[in-house]
């Protein structure tokens, strides 16, 4: 029995002795919110991983070092978007420091305790005076109930707030896992253009807990792709305080609350794909008989960025010839005459389109209904006789795509 | 002194001993030409470059075979647009080696002197009994007036026909070299969806003729980029029939000629970009200071190839925090605190936007009139001490691409 309930209008204050506060700051135009916190009352047990990318924002810098110091008795996470804070040189990390400063001395704890992250326009300074007026008068109204509204500070091109909880039952008793997450573009393997931050009350520690998210972000966010492109500030956070009383210490526990956290991580990675900027189609790729896991990883990705792709997907146009050019450009070596293809809308091997590398006698009509849905799957076989199998999720690339990001500054 | 001239009015038939011919075999609607000969009075050297997809056509298998057991008694180049006869399995390479058996009858020579290449859609047999009927009602026209007309009748996507020839005065006499591609779409490094038919009256050993195409295609069609895609059909051909009666051996002469053969390939890759899917923008992409070329490369690439990067330059947004991004995402090491970011539209060096990791005091207005411009230049410098560098160009993603590829088979 499947001891995880999910709730979808949960969210990073559903674990005990989390609060959380969304506040408009004035970074972003007319009265949006842009700020969030989101406070621990005890001491959390903190994990993180971080883009890839070479061009780093100076908040993963400050949250790196913060995290090498002190992994155990985190507080608090502040939240800025509009502004990347990346690009900033020695005066955005002071500006780093300083705003971890400034929510120590609001929540009186160490500045060593709290994370800062920004999403938003990189090169420019962050308004300090802003950012400063905006934390004091923020913290007065952290609440248990804002956790939807903090998911709605960190938004940037997404069009709604991205956040929910899980709950499951150990055998020590139950413990809750929140979390909310803001993606849209710039999304790919590599955690790119995103932010979530991720709360459990349970009791974890950080070795532990940091097993657990590399798992669980290897098969959720770092399997979705929106455009190939991967951002300077990509951060994911998991912070567990404990105050359920619940340890995670022994296998059973550990592998209960690893894989109720898997399926939140899913959870919120779909919830970004289908935000995805200008996407109008949710897409699983499957790949099976690679010759290992990362081999049919790189080949669902290949296809999942593939522009000739994802625009035959925008266009329902079930043009399987550029699936498979994709899948023979991702580098790894296969067999062309043992390729097998299907796809479907519930199940993805409901209609074969290609079998030993050649079409099937399918009918057009048959696979443009399937391409016309809202959410349909693909499932390419390469036949190698090996084993390696992975999912990626992904979406088309639309006009809208096109002019959200033409004009993004403007 | 350059001893190269250029006739962009040039064509594979420029060179001594070359005709071609274009018809109209019903593979497209409407009368459209969908058929070309070329082929030469003498027997040629010929070397070819291929796609490194995967998944590849029968053409290039059937291409790659012939080459294998015959490099120098080449005669004659079938080419036809609309099918690309990939995805065919065993009919499909018989048909492949029935046009060549065709092409031979006609034209009073072997099999194995003729060379077929197909563009187009993938997965469909070729319509045997239209492109036989066309290869026999088409041979009647062979001409040197038909060069660009072949041009035209390899054209899928490409808005106008692509062709040029250069003559060049080497020690022992003048030689032309003359060229047509076809290229549009799935554009990127390692020829995607292009064909390309080189010819010269030069008389060129075949080991020779291999060494200049490569370096030339490595500087020039390697180095274009429209959507990061490869196909299974792209092709390069160069014939060398010897008819002016001047020889490419001595190094002078090998020297002299691959500079002019670099030329024609830069001119025509240039002519394939600016013809890129939905296109309006011609973007070169320069990045020096890194340890290698291949360094220097791999990050150029990544940038032309970054949707937000290229939607950026569609919506004539300097965005510059995009191209740091997506030179971050390379997966080559850098220091971010000594990227230096010029652009310009005449050189690449007229306005800097980024000196050691951080914006300068630059004026935006100025930025936005080089980006709003249809040709305009970017130079990125990585300052880390080495000298390694490279050049691509490449387009903007406009609404029109998304367009075109979303209904590319209706």
């Amino acid at each position: 029995m499947d001891q995880t309930q999910v709730a979808m209008m949960g969210s990073v204050t559903s674990p005990l002795g989390f609060t959380a506060v969304a506040h408009a700051a004035g970074l972003k135009k007319e009265n949006q919110l842009d700020l969030a916190l989101v406070v621990s009352e005890h001491a959390c047990s903190c994990v993180a991983m971080f883009t890839k990318n070479q061009v780093v924002a100076a908040p993963v810098i400050v949250d790196r070092e913060t995290l090498a110091q002190n992994s155990s008795q985190l507080r608090a996470v502040v939240i800025n978007s509009k502004n990347a804070n990346a690009c900033t040189g020695d005066p955005g990390l002071a500006n780093a420091r300083a705003t971890q400063q400034i929510a120590a001395d609001v929540l009186g704890c160490q500045p060593e305790q709290v994370l800062v992250l920004s999403t938003g326009v990189i090169g420019v300074q962050l308004p300090m005076d802003k950012l400063e007026a905006g934390i004091l008068a923020g913290a007065v109204g952290l609440s248990r109930e804002n956790g939807r509204l903090a998911a709605e500070a960190i938004m940037t091109t997404d069009t709604h707030p991205k956040h929910l909880a899980v709950t499951v039952n150990l055998p020590g008793g139950m413990v809750t896992i929140g979390g909310m997450a803001k993606g849209s573009g710039m999304l790919h393997p590599n955690m790119a253009t995103m932010l979530s931050v991720l709360t459990t009350d349970a009791a974890v520690a950080p070795d532990v807990l940091d097993g657990l998210l590399r798992t669980a972000v290897n098969r959720s966010f770092n399997r979705i792709s929106i455009d190939g492109d991967t951002s300077t500030n990509d951060t994911i956070l998991l912070l567990a305080n404990g105050a359920s009383g619940t340890a995670v210490a022994d296998p059973d526990s550990i592998a209960q609350f690893g894989t109720a956290l898997n399926q939140l991580c899913t959870k919120l990675a779909h919830m970004i794909v289908r935000d995805g900027e200008g996407a109008t189609k949710f897409v699983e790729i499957r790949v099976t008989g690679a010759q290992s896991e990362a081999d049919a990883h790189q080949i669902a990705n290949t296809i999942a960025t593939s522009p000739l792709v994802k625009t035959a997907f925008a266009g329902s146009d079930a043009n399987w010839g550029r699936l498979l050019m994709a899948a023979g450009r991702a580098g790894i070596a296969f067999d062309q005459t043992k390729i097998n293809l299907w796809i479907g809308v519930r199940q993805p091997d409901e209609l074969q389109l290609v079998a030993n590398g050649t079409p099937t006698d399918y009918q057009e009509v048959d696979a443009a209904a399937v391409f016309a849905q809202p959410k349909f799957k693909i499932l390419l076989d390469l036949g190698s006789g090996g084993g390696g199998t992975a999912v990626v999720w992904t979406t088309d690339l639309s006009h809208d795509y096109v002019s959200i990001n033409a004009d993004y500054r403007t």
